[in-house]
């Protein structure tokens, strides 16, 4: 087995404490990665607190990683000793299932393998990239082009996939409308990415608050969604909202922003069910769907696409000892707009 | 105006009685139908019952409606007298909006003109097919091809265009599957066009009552919903799931029966909201749609394709003394497909 130091959750309200895990030796296929950077993400917290289920402990969380090459499996052909990769939320999947052979392995009819928190194919409960080294199959690892900083390029992992993937399947592009609801971290990237593809982007947020970020971001109109004369305004709007919020909204009011043939995706799942009134989606011809990260050639495409255009989200670079902090942080929505773990803080007080 | 015979209700809960009403002189575009059949939808209930709010009286329902054109406006082009049209679920539109000039007149932003219970251009209160004429602007008229019965055709205008319209939006064509919840008026007609579209065609019905009609109708599968083992056994199917039902449903057992990039399509609206699990949605990049009749251009297209493959609705032809006691059936759901009104019995006791 191949030591590793982690910081990890001993129990769903406890705080981090430095531990040390084993990683699986090298399998011919696996790379063992010296993680630099792992983004903190929501669901981080959320699955570390038992909020979508019990899970085992210690739990170490993180799936957004970045890192370089350390060592490489005898088959690998992918990748080479000081290789910039990263790894996002999950690992591997059944590479059989029609999803997984069209390169969709995070639909995976089997489910695919999260990055921590789910049992892999060697009966071994995962572990995230909250930790010095991870040891992945090359195929569930993305190369990261020279021209992203690592710290920088972690979020990417999840928050820019998450984002991208949907705003690609549903064709943003020049001419396209594209709301975003929420202005965290997924939203901002959502923004970026948006602009980038051409849309013209409106933020749909709480509050003014985050206003001049958004415009500065890329946003070219942003809207509190506390003025009820936004929705009045505009009513029938977008051809597709990408919606970053994981609490409960009002889905018809949001529903109704939509112009003819456009889709609200959530990238986000509240717990409780949202009352979607049919007379919402019968008028134009609406659709309310559902986005899970993106397959592994997608989240290539992506960092390529990120690469080629210098984007990066906006972080905020942290200490290992400060995650149980920035975890509050995060709860607060006091963050712009994603944490990042200064991997070789790891063992420092 | 122009005299006409009608079958009217008085208020939300009366009973149908003989009366004439009027239609307005032949604008320059307008052309005056002898009407022939009239189908009865689900919808003419609603509407008539107030359950969709409320309206004024008398109200002479009848949205599925084929003739002959008797009299042309002096500016009409597209008609002739002797001519055999059809008029189905709305009989104007703005015309300038994007949806208008795209030819998506049933989703005009302004909202297009109900064929019944609806105020026109002209101020007037639209009155339907449950009559002997009726006066339409001749872009929402439609042709029946001769291939056609005028009987048959009747419900094409509504139940068809309602079900052809979502199945060739999204898709439906050989390799593909198509699931169809209910089998009633929509559901059957469902069922036909998704056949000859050469889908893989399953009914999802609450019994089996109907199951010998669905296979011999079009249908490879038919499944009981009241049976749990249905949705185990088609979890994650279809490519597109048609929802003809109107009740509330368990939506997230249904959407669960979707594929990767699966749609289901409403075209039915519970008066409920349905709780949708966002979870329910993601895993599989599903979506939960709505979708409104079709426009002239589409709705011509369908009368033609059935025209080619011979494909009819099934009906029983009654009298129009008979509206009150088919309505009843319709409430029981005991029609085997669609009652269609012989027009020509209008005057009898």
């Amino acid at each position: 087995m191949i030591a590793a130091q982690a910081r990890a959750v001993f129990s769903p309200e406890g705080s981090f404490k430095l531990t040390a895990i084993e990683r699986r030796d090298l399998q011919p296929h696996d790379v063992l990665i010296e993680i630099k950077y792992a983004g903190i993400c929501h669901s981080d917290i959320h699955t570390a607190r038992g909020d979508w289920g019990p899970i085992d402990y210690p739990l170490v969380p993180g799936h957004e990683i970045a890192g370089i090459v350390a060592e490489a499996g005898s088959d690998v052909t992918k990748y080479a000793v000081g290789d910039r990769v990263g790894v996002g939320c999950m690992v591997d999947s059944c590479r059989e299932c029609e999803p997984c052979r069209h390169g969709e392995e995070q639909y995976c009819l089997d489910g695919n393998t999260g990055t921590y928190a789910a049992i892999d194919r060697y009966g071994q409960y995962t572990q995230g990239g909250y930790s010095t080294h991870i040891v992945v199959n090359e195929d569930f690892v993305v190369k990261i082009p020279d021209g992203l900083a690592l710290d920088a390029a972690a979020p990417l992992l999840c928050a820019g996939i998450t984002t991208y993937s949907p705003l690609r399947h549903w064709g943003a592009a020049p001419d396209k409308k594209v709301a975003v609801i929420g202005f965290g971290g997924l939203g901002h990237m959502a923004v970026k990415l948006a602009h980038a593809m051409g849309a013209e982007v409106t933020v749909l947020s709480q509050t003014l608050n985050k206003q001049e970020d958004g415009l500065r971001l890329g946003a070219d109109h942003y809207y509190a969604t506390n003025d009820a004369e936004t929705f009045t305004k505009l009513a029938h709007s977008f051809d597709l909202i990408i919606n970053t919020v994981s609490a409960k909204i009002d889905i018809n009011a949001y529903l109704a922003l939509l112009a003819l043939d456009g889709t609200l995706v959530n990238v986000g799942a509240p717990s409780e069910p949202l009352p979607v009134q049919v007379f919402s989606l019968i008028p134009y011809r609406r659709s309310f769907a559902g986005s899970a990260i993106g397959g592994i050639r997608e989240t290539q495409e992506m960092l390529d696409f990120c690469a080629e255009r210098s984007i990066a989200p906006e972080i905020e670079v942290i200490a290992a000892s400060q995650i149980d902090e920035a975890w509050e942080r995060v709860l607060a929505s006091d963050v712009r707009y994603r944490f990042v773990i200064d991997i070789g803080t790891m063992n420092n007080e």
